[in-house]
């Protein structure tokens, strides 16, 4: 099978970072017992894009996107473009026009990464399951000046939160959890102080938690749960929570794994009427732009979670066992502590695949 | 003189957190240089309450506060009444009905006391500041079935920001950078997702930042300010957030220094319209209730801060002594690995007044 890949490198790191993943995964192709291949198409959308056009995609870009089997994302934001536009222009639009509503995010701690924890290491292993579709990044609100005049402006963000969408998101992290050694799923919320979308999304996690008897539950509020994961890292498994709650406990996670540069995350549209979109968590770094020392790692674990999706497991396992290797080998980029370079990176995944 | 002070337990460990405490106060105040004591009066609200009156507190319970110096409050939450329910009827009733906006959160790391992260240690002193009044809490939105009937209930949540109380906020916490030696301040949004209220509150700051050119700012997203927490722990010092941005991190932040039982707050009316209140940051811990071993250690430092706000620095800086003295002789409640009861901390810290 070749399988027909979007390439959108995005802006800063987004190219280096994307150009690794894509060596390593032709080399993963090339290797394989299986018989793939990757067809890459790149999109050059992003601030680049921008300046010329004054937008970060063409009109019709998910138009473009919808037929490929899956896209393969770096990065978005860069000085030109304030950030807000800059992430609702391409990335935001991205998942939410192809309906891409679980974004799956593993913490995976590697062999020989210095951890900024006493107690982290090889027994933690996470996954945040992050709602993409809807909560506190549903994008509604406004701004205005109060009646009061000039100085009293009064902006509001609201977030929503469905019954269908709680319930589908839940549903994928309790089917998640259920396919892993320990079952346990943890649900996290602020519903003690939002009395609304929360207290909703509570009702539907306790409602579902009967059709799933074999997964061990429980709810956790999202202050105490940053405390948990510092604290009791090990009482933590497969992770649900809203869009901006899982943003936080995402990038929590990926530090005490040592940096965010490792993180690697699928958007997913489970019912697979659009295709779905592996990017790494990190931003695009402009302050490292062009150096070549950006940490692909985040990428071509990024790449792994594709090839799951595409169904290619055995080889998602053995890209992950070469990660592992590089690691164990002490070839770690700057963010790490190390001196490695991106390409350095590369070179030592491929020795190992 | 003597400070009026009202007494608030509340639910669960809060009383016997601010049982310690007082007794603490009353020492403090006793082998005072300066001539002051208290007097307390004791107001039993919360759930019990609850449970009689089918409210957390009186209806002129404001008015029962108003003309106090100060309140010392415990802790909130039980099993027996929604969390949303019991937070809205007392602790968010009295922090937004008195105008206490700020809501300052040290985090001191204690000497001998065992921390999560490997760097973690004396350098490090951070206070949060909290927006306390608006924001995430506001406590505007509601729940209905939308149209396409049962099973598709839809909830709305909505935040909301003001210049004002943004600007409020951010001179509070300036003129708390410029106090103290590193004059450094950060402030932290997720404005490149949540394009109304948090894009407002960076303008107010990048504005106000032209008033105090003796302190050094930058600015942060929530989701990788979290994981600057453990990655980057010195690069901060005044931190300033948003209602729940700021509940995040200051729970993170107390996790690192050991336990969230070690944490205290102060809930202000800087203007002193109103009374303050001081509170531990750690619930009702109804688990632990009865069994004589919460750390006191949050509700005391508490006091310490109720005194500063008292106009007593000299007898505040005495009992931090104390709370020191007591952690570094090994006196340690089980959340921080140790088997000393509430009473033998009281007790420590008495010893070294
Ligand atoms: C109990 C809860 C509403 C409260 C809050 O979020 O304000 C608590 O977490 C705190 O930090 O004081
Ligand atoms: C860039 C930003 C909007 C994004 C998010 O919050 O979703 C990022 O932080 C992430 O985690 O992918």
């Amino acid at each position: 099978t070749t399988y027909d890949i979007a390439l959108v490198p995005g802006d800063g790191v987004g190219g280096e970072v994307v150009a690794a993943g894509r060596e390593v995964l032709d080399a993963v192709a090339r290797t394989s017992d299986a018989d793939i291949g990757f067809a890459w198409t790149t999109y050059d959308w992003g601030s680049g894009y921008f300046a010329e056009h004054g937008r970060m995609m063409p009109e019709d870009g998910l138009d473009l996107l919808a037929p490929h089997d899956a896209i393969y994302f770096g990065a978005v934001g860069s000085a030109q473009v304030p950030d807000h536009v800059s992430l609702w222009g391409l990335r935001l639009r991205i998942c939410q026009g192809l309906d891409q509503w679980a974004n799956v995010r593993p913490v995976r701690f590697l062999p020989n990464v210095p951890t900024p924890l006493r107690t982290t290491g090889a027994d933690l292993d996470w996954v945040v399951v992050r709602e993409n579709s809807e909560g506190e990044y549903a994008g509604l609100g406004g701004r205005n000046l109060s009646g009061r005049g000039p100085g009293n402006e009064v902006a509001v963000q609201t977030s929503l939160f469905t019954e269908k969408g709680c319930e589908r998101i839940m549903r994928y992290a309790f089917e998640l959890a259920r396919t892993r050694p320990r079952r346990r799923l943890t649900s996290v919320t602020k519903s003690n102080a939002q009395q609304y979308g929360m207290v909703l999304w509570d009702e539907v996690f306790t409602r579902l938690r009967a059709d799933y008897p074999d997964v061990e539950t429980d709810s956790c509020l999202v202050d105490a749960m940053a405390a948990r994961f510092v604290l009791r890292p090990a009482s933590l498994d497969v992770i649900v929570a809203s869009n901006l709650n899982a943003d936080i406990l995402s990038d929590l996670g990926s530090a005490m794994a040592g940096s965010l540069g490792l993180a690697a995350s699928a958007n997913l549209d489970p019912e697979r009427r659009h295709p779905s979109m592996f990017e790494p968590v990190h931003g695009s770094a402009p302050d490292i732009a062009g150096l070549g020392v950006a940490n692909p790692v985040g990428a071509i674990e990024s790449g792994a979670l594709m090839l799951e999706h595409l169904g290619q497991d055995a080889d998602a396992a053995r890209l992950r066992r070469a990660v592992d290797a590089a690691a164990a080998a002490g070839v770690l980029t700057p963010d790490l502590g190390g001196t490695a370079s991106t390409a350095d990176v590369v070179r030592a995944v491929l020795d190992h695949l």
